[in-house]
């Protein structure tokens, strides 16, 4: 997983109906040598624009949204503590 | 997900039979660290050159076409909304 | 497999149902071009801060797990032995 | 998947049986910020050194070898028309 | 796939029981821009420090196994010819 940062939400009206319903937010890697990459993830626990959260890539995401059939390939796991200082 | 802006259509007459009447595009990854790799990816929902568009990777570009045969690891899932400036 | 370091530990205490109780950690790659990429990493081998470990990735990471349901991407699968000191 | 151009055939005697009778090749990535990584692919359509083609990674490239048991993660899946300038 | 030496083995008393018995080593990325880039992969078919090897990433990796439940991500899969003088 990887530590990112929530930057804003993103909208995209026309879209595959199997993202219909789901929150999409870019989100920006921080820390490390992979710093300020970015990625589009969903997000189905409730993070907000500002929140350093955990993010899962590749199938595993899938697994977070319970199902095999969306196609995505990043999600949020976590919301990291704020008492966290170190991610 | 990634964020990429569509460049171009890719012919390739000599290929898969998997892929005959697939729309096959590059597109240029836009923002963050990455900024400038680019991909193929397939697209099936209309998106059109210089559309701004998030692509999927890895197995789940399979998802977005619904079959788990086709060999392509890169899909466009959603058409970025114009007024949607911070993507 | 990576080389990586864990650094810390992680909180989050707003996460997936299906990670209470595993352990993640952060870890920061070493040795090589990719010295200094950080990831999150699940741990259930008691692997604790400093040491070196091997990294798993992707699919393979729920193998360690053996639980093919929970959404983590890369696992510690061994600790590396002090006296092994090309790693 | 990325655009990569053919350069050489690559031997290996001592090798997994299942990779028996496959074609490996040296690709490199061209363009985009990727321009000049290598990978080994294997051709299972009669593409030769010097074309530029179309390659896909990771689980897709056994889609197209049509055997989920063969150990490969990058396959050629399509030839790039030579009038196909953008590419 | 990528081309690597292998450049020393890697030792891990502790560790998933399910890498008892493999042999683990240390590989580094020759040529291209990834060139340098170290990976820790699994062998099954006798290489030997110093050889330049064919590894396959990700799901494949358990293919070369032949057991899909080993939480490996890399393994060798062919052992370069010396007179192959591309690679």
């Amino acid at each position: 997983m990887v530590i990112a940062k929530l930057m804003d939400t993103i909208w995209a009206t026309r879209k595959s109906e199997k993202l219909n319903g789901l929150k999409l937010m870019i989100a920006e890697i921080s820390g490390g040598s992979r710093d300020g990459e970015r990625l589009i993830v969903c997000d189905v626990i409730g993070a907000g624009i500002g929140d350093r959260v955990i993010v899962t890539t590749g199938s595993a995401a899938r697994r977070m949204l319970e199902d095999d059939l969306i196609p995505v390939d990043a999600a949020v796991v976590g919301i990291i503590d704020e008492s966290c200082e170190s991610a």
